[in-house]
């Protein structure tokens, strides 16, 4: 198997333990973190403090010089929180060459440009100093960090309009524990991601209310189906959503208490307020923050999305939950997938 | 909201907590069952042996004559296993009224013939004592029994390619906890809760050799992506298996420890025998009973399941659990969604 060199940007949960399987499985991989002290910990003590049972090989090194992690790999893995995705592809863009394949692993739609993250870093590279014609991929599916950590057997999807860089992405990441598909529809797989955890907050706010699995199973199943009807309408390929990055993300999402929309949706079914659950979760709740674009994109793409709308009312104008679920369960009745994916 | 007068064949836990919602819900409804000692049972306790949470109204008939509870109904529920479907439908046949709307809940694909439920009754209908041109119609959808008998939220869906019978239904089935959609494609849905159930002990097998939620998610989604292949090359709607009764379905079996599936594949995951692993489930294991069927449908529409054919060489041809597994994540590298669905 052909080793790869890899420039992990981002040293939290998700690149960390995918940088520790690119080492085991034989690649030369060095992370960049923004935060010094994080590099400096990380390097000494070989563990990271959010994924306590995966020891970081001693082959992995760390840098903290975005010039150095970005010079001379076959592969950048931009693994950084969504709010940074711009500000840290600015302070690389002087040191990225030409026709590089970036992967990025951030999930999440900018707000007021409604870009992707691949489109913001398309942005953001293609100012003056920056290179040309970058290859850019989405990496996207069913994966916890704290199981791909531990040599958990994992699907993943390595999306990218430009198919060989899809490949070369594949062949990268997979190993014994990790299977990679390709799908071109870079844009419905990274829809997807961002706009699971909507579903999974309503999800949450389901189970908060005292209701079961058929209730959960319901919100899942029409969940992403009013998330592929989006994703039609912006030119996305239907059957991404019934995919890993699509249906697969968001079962994983919506069925495991260590996601943090559900544990804060489960809070707001309660009775708390979305700013106690928030507090109480104790980190960024992804759901809560994705809102205004979906209800940006369902506004401009002329779609109906009332799983989303429901969470909003509940989430932003203050609805009581059980209140805003009766009414989505006593809608007009309707048949299952009316032509065009265009109703409910 | 109109009444209508309902006969349910069949007392067990599904046909019950149907018959007892539809009973609330304003409709006059009567239940047979082929066991008088049941039959005796439930109208003297007025509590069904496997839902003791429930309580059965008083207004809900019992009866041991299949003549009276096919004679003047707007609906004949049929609520028996798949394995007597074909015996109940003889035995009621003389009874049954022209242009009868009949609705069946089971789940299965008859061996031998490979038809579905519905397939079964059309078939046996037919013969020459039998009604003309009943109407008919499946109703399945992410349904455990236990949360329909506390009127826990459900949805469901009425499929049949006579869409004026699936509304009826609709219309019958919809109440405050309960929403319906229809699907014209019967074939796509009745396939789908026949096939649900292979997949869910491949699930549990997976869970049981330690493996992880991301490899349920992977399981789940990749396992809807091979009945659906199978579906389409059948003549189904795609769509369907994108919907309630296909992934929603497939989500609430294959993520609860209710389902007999996922328990038996659990076992036989922690190194059990088949035939031991059924024994401690100690009822059907649908699952099972449902793998000849799958491979010959596979094998007669030239169709790869890889999923189900590595449940298959595990619970039939005695592969160890984990050889099979590690096989299934070793298979060359694919696209996620080739033209046509024709690849895996």
């Amino acid at each position: 198997m052909k080793k790869f060199s890899i420039g992990v940007l981002g040293a939290g949960t998700w690149g960390m333990a995918l940088a520790r399987m690119l080492t085991v499985s034989g690649n030369d991989v060095q992370v960049w973190s923004a935060i010094e002290a994080e590099v400096d910990n990380l390097s000494a003590t070989r563990v990271h403090p959010n994924l306590p049972g995966m020891v970081i090989p001693q082959e992995l090194r760390f840098t903290k010089s975005i010039e150095e992690v970005c010079t001379g790999k076959d592969v950048l893995l931009f693994a950084v929180p969504s709010v940074f995705v711009r500000a840290t592809a600015a302070k690389a863009r002087p040191y990225i060459r030409s026709g590089q394949i970036i992967v990025d692993v951030a999930k999440g739609i900018e707000p007021d440009t409604l870009y992707t993250m691949t489109e913001i870093l398309a942005d953001e590279l293609s100012h003056e100093n920056g290179p040309r014609a970058v290859r850019l991929v989405a990496l996207s599916g069913p994966t916890h960090a704290e199981e791909v950590a531990l040599d958990l057997p994992t699907t993943i999807v390595s999306a990218s309009p430009d198919l060989e860089a899809a490949e070369v992405v594949q062949e990268v990441f997979s190993n014994t524990c990790m299977r990679v598909y390709t799908n071109t529809d870079i844009k419905g797989v990274e829809l997807s991601g961002a706009m699971k955890n909507v579903i999974a907050l309503g999800v949450g706010i389901s189970t908060g209310l005292g209701y079961g699995d058929n209730a959960r199973a319901a919100l899942i199943t029409r969940g992403i189906a009013e998330i592929a009807r989006l994703g039609v309408a912006m030119g996305c390929n239907v059957q991404t959503f019934a995919g890993l990055a699509g249906i697969g993300d968001l079962i994983v999402t919506a069925t495991s208490m260590h996601s943090r929309n559900n544990r804060a949706g489960i809070l707001i079914g309660k009775g708390e307020s979305p700013e106690q659950a928030v507090k109480e979760v104790g980190m960024v709740v992804e759901g809560i923050n994705a809102l205004p674009a979906a209800m940006e994109l369902a506004e401009k793409y002329h779609v109906e999305m009332p799983i989303a709308q429901t969470v909003n009312a509940i989430v932003k104008e203050g609805m009581s939950a059980s209140d805003a679920l009766r009414n989505l369960m006593s809608r007009d009745r309707k048949s299952e997938m009316p032509q065009g994916y265009e109703s409910v």
